[in-house]
Formats: C-alpha cells, sequence, structure tokens
C-alpha cells in the first residue's frame, strides 16, 4: 500500500496501532513541567511556493504554524529550534530575509541545523510552557463554541495566488486555556476542526455557519480550506470571544445555515497532522 | 553570496553576528532545569542514499545521530520528535521500518509530523536530561584527551558505499559529563572536532594518532571522514576510557605519528553543524 491511499492520518494511526509513536493525534506533546514542543515542517512544493510568498513571509509562517500548536496547548512559545534544508546555489541574502521573517515572530532561535537540499524545506521545534493544557477530549454538552478571529482568509488569499501570514493567538490561548473544555487550531477547516473535537470529547458539534466572522474578501466556501490558524474552543465561558456554536449531546458535526442544514468542504489529504 | 561560498558554518556565524540565532555553536541546546534538545536533518542524496541503506538502518541513524549531540552534552534521551519527508508513491511498509529502527534506539517517538515530499528527509528533535553539562570551552593544559570507541569505520564503509550504524554513547556521555572539562562527538572527523575543543578552551591539543584505536577495515586516512559519533573528551580524569592525546598551553592542533607531525584531512562542507 502506497501512503498516498492511506493518508498522514491513516500512517500515522497504523505507526502508533503498532506502538512505533506515542500520542500523535496531538499537535503538541506535553512533557511534564509544562513543558509543550510541538514541530512542523513546510516543504516547498507542497506547503508553499517561493513565487506565491517571500522569503520572509516564509520565516514567519514556519514559526506561527507552530506557536498556533501551542497556543492550542495553552501554552506560551519560549524557544526555537529551525532546521533550513537549501540549495547551495541559494543567495545568503535571502537565508537571512527568512531568519529575519522566524524573527519577527518574537521568540528566540535556540538551535537546530542547516543543510544543503534539492529543494528548499523547513523544520521548525517549538518550546513552550503551559499552566493547563484543555487537550481535546472534554468537551460537554452546553459548551459555547468560539473562534478567536475571522476565518476563511487563508483560503481567500489561496484564490488569488497568495499566503497570509497566520496570526499568532498566544495570548488569546492562554486566556481559553484557563477553563476550555477543548482547544484547538483551526489548520483543516472548521468543520473538521470541530469534528476532531466531536470524536474525541464524544458529544455533538452544532456549527452556525452565519455566525463565524468571515475575513475581508473571503466566503463560507473559504471555510473548507483552513489554515487560518485561529483558535476553536468548547468552554463554559467564551471570554469574551465569538460564540458560533454549541456543543450538544450525540455525535459528529452539524452545520446550520440561518438555521437550515448546510455543507462545507473540509480540506484532508497526505498532507499535515489534523 | 551563494550558500555554498558561504559553506554552513559561515552561515550560522553570520546569523549569529545578526542576533538571528543564538548559541548555534553548540550541537545541543540548553534550556534550564537540565533539559537538554538538539535537531539534525537528514536528507535524501545529501546525507544518505537508499541504495546504500536500509529505510531500518535510516531511522536508526536519525535517531542516533541525535542521541549522540545528547551524549555529548551529557544527557540522556527521554523523548524524540519525528518529522518525515515522503514521495506519496512511497511503500507503508518502508515507512514502518523506517520508524522500527527509530524505536531500535530505544526512545519513544513523542510527537513530530509527516508530509509528502519530492524526496526523502527526516528531521529528529531529541530531548533530554543532563546533570552536568561540560560544554567546549573547559579544556586546561594538563587534560587528558580520551575517546570512547573506535574511529574511522564510517570512511571505511563509505569506500564501500555502506553505512555503518552510528554507536550509542548515551552512558559513556553520562560518565565523562561528571568530570570532562570539554566534551563533544565526533561528526567532523577526530582532528577538526580536536581543533573545536583548542579553539573554544584557548589550549593547545596534540593528537597522538598511533593511539587512536581504528575500527576493522578502517585506516588512519578514513580518520578524516568523520560520523564517527564516538564522543571526544578532554578531562582530568579518563574515566577508563583510550588517551589519544592531551591538551597543552597554545592553540591549534597537532598530530604526531609515532612521534613525527602528520596531516589527516578534514571533512568540512556546506552540509550539517560541527
Amino acid at each position: 500500500v502506497r501512503l498516498s491511499e492511506l493518508g498522514e492520518l491513516g500512517l500515522l494511526a497504523e505507526l502508533e496501532r503498532r506502538g512505533l509513536v506515542e500520542g500523535i493525534e496531538h499537535d503538541a506533546a506535553a512533557f511534564g513541567d509544562g513543558l509543550v514542543v510541538t514541530q512542523d515542517s513546510l516543504v516547498e512544493g507542497v506547503h508553499f511556493r517561493l513565487d506565491w510568498l517571500s522569503w520572509r513571509d516564509l520565516g514567519f509562517r514556519a514559526a506561527a504554524v507552530n506557536f498556533s500548536d501551542l497556543a492550542a496547548s495553552a501554552a506560551r512559545p519560549e524557544a526555537l529550534l529551525v532546521s533550513l534544508g537549501v540549495p547551495g546555489a541559494s543567495a545568503f541574502d535571502d537565508v537571512v530575509e527568512l531568519y529575519e521573517g522566524i524573527a519577527e515572530a518574537g521568540v528566540p532561535v535556540r538551535g537546530g541545523d542547516t543543510t544543503e537540499s534539492p529543494f528548499v524545506f523547513l523544520t521548525v521545534t517549538a518550546l513552550g510552557r503551559a499552566e493547563r493544557i484543555p487537550g481535546r477530549a472534554g468537551a460537554v454538552p452546553g459548551d459555547a463554541l468560539v473562534v478567536t478571529g475571522p476565518l476563511g482568509a487563508a483560503g481567500a488569499a489561496f484564490r488569488e495566488h497568495r499566503y497570509v501570514r497566520p496570526p499568532l493567538r498566544v495570548e488569546e490561548g492562554l486566556r481559553l486555556g484557563r477553563r476550555a473544555h477543548a482547544l484547538l487550531d483551526i489548520s483543516d477547516g472548521v468543520a473538521v476542526d470541530a469534528a476532531h473535537i466531536a470524536r474525541r470529547s464524544g458529544c455533538r458539534v452544532v456549527l452556525e455557519l452565519d455566525r463565524i466572522p468571515l475575513a475581508a474578501g473571503a466566503t463560507v466556501e473559504d471555510l473548507g480550506f483552513g489554515e487560518d490558524f485561529e483558535l476553536l474552543a468548547a468552554t463554559p465561558e467564551p471570554e469574551g470571544f465569538r460564540i458560533i456554536g454549541r456543543c450538544v449531546a450525540g455525535e459528529g458535526v452539524e452545520l446550520l445555515l440561518d438555521g437550515q442544514p448546510a455543507e462545507v468542504g473540509g480540506w484532508s489529504h497526505f498532507r499535515r497532522g489534523s
């Protein structure tokens, strides 16, 4: 069987079943003492095109997607390790721009590796500290479903052959982390990510699409693209964030648009952890 | 200027000078509380060829080179994060073999990422704990220079289009870590790595090539290849390890073969951290 048939989640599930990896369903691994570590890779031609974003934006993005995973664990980033693969013919100035973009995310690079590579890739590891990690499995009927910002910007930009900078939601993650029953970042599309909460928590999530704040230029179809990197929480206390749905008894996700059943495509392929 | 002209160490030095990375001259980053984190990438066609080693050996190697960096910080590995890039057409069984090879190194995979990629690459992050990190800068005249095992196996194997499994020197690192003044792992070749100690410590290292234990099939020329991943320490107490030289007042590295000056090529290009 080929990996393209199995998909990334299928691969990880099989590896976990064989005892070869542990707890990979979460975006971040917790190591006791509140230490949380995330790792994410971006590959040229798969996750980005250098004619669609600058080296600086690529660096910012590589840091930001990891901070988003930390924020989803209610962890504050403390350090980065960056491994960069680039062709030897790459310009030094481009690589400096990339590291300047990483620095704009505000956390020092404390280690890593640079190597020659036929394509550009970046693996970033982010270390952070959390007081309380909500996880994904604690949502209960009665919880409000909240989101930390407008969605759809990434999908709208992609239609125009652009990337937008992911938001940094560290403070919002810490705020939600105090009481949320489930917390994650929206990487696969709000409906797919809401389904992660529903499945792990054993509840049903009702998502009211007309309550979801849309980014400028975005339509409801862009919600299926994912990569918005806003936080989605099931919580008894909305903490001032926009309520876009609720948890009820049952399973699965119910999408409502003006009170009527609706559908938004998810975005899941052999690509990145959910 | 192109990266290939600058070299990896030149690139890292420039990035550090600009304040974009910190403390990258060490193989491992220390985060307080004894936490030590390493990260290393292996890229197909640059660091390995899949017709020269099996998927299982590749997995073991990716874990082992990180454990070597931890051992050089006298740290015991506790967890791994593994990011794997592979073409979608790769066979699931090959990927399972790779993770089985990682598991043979004895430490659980607690997170990471899998992604499609046009070529195979692996970024492994290893987390460990150390009681005392010797660093590279503390060697003083009078210290013995010791090595934890025979050298040259990697160079000899490479001549036959093979790779050997790196040794795991965790216990040796902990033993040396108690009192060594400088400790690192031999990745660039013993003479180049001894020069790192000399430069950072501000002393001169006299290396007696005829005292260096050679691996089966290896010649003194293979010492310049590096990648042996044995530990090299400058220490007042040899702890039972083979003495291959000493630190004296001065600077640089002096190579002696049967008491006469000698030369062994180093191995330094745009490739990997020293």
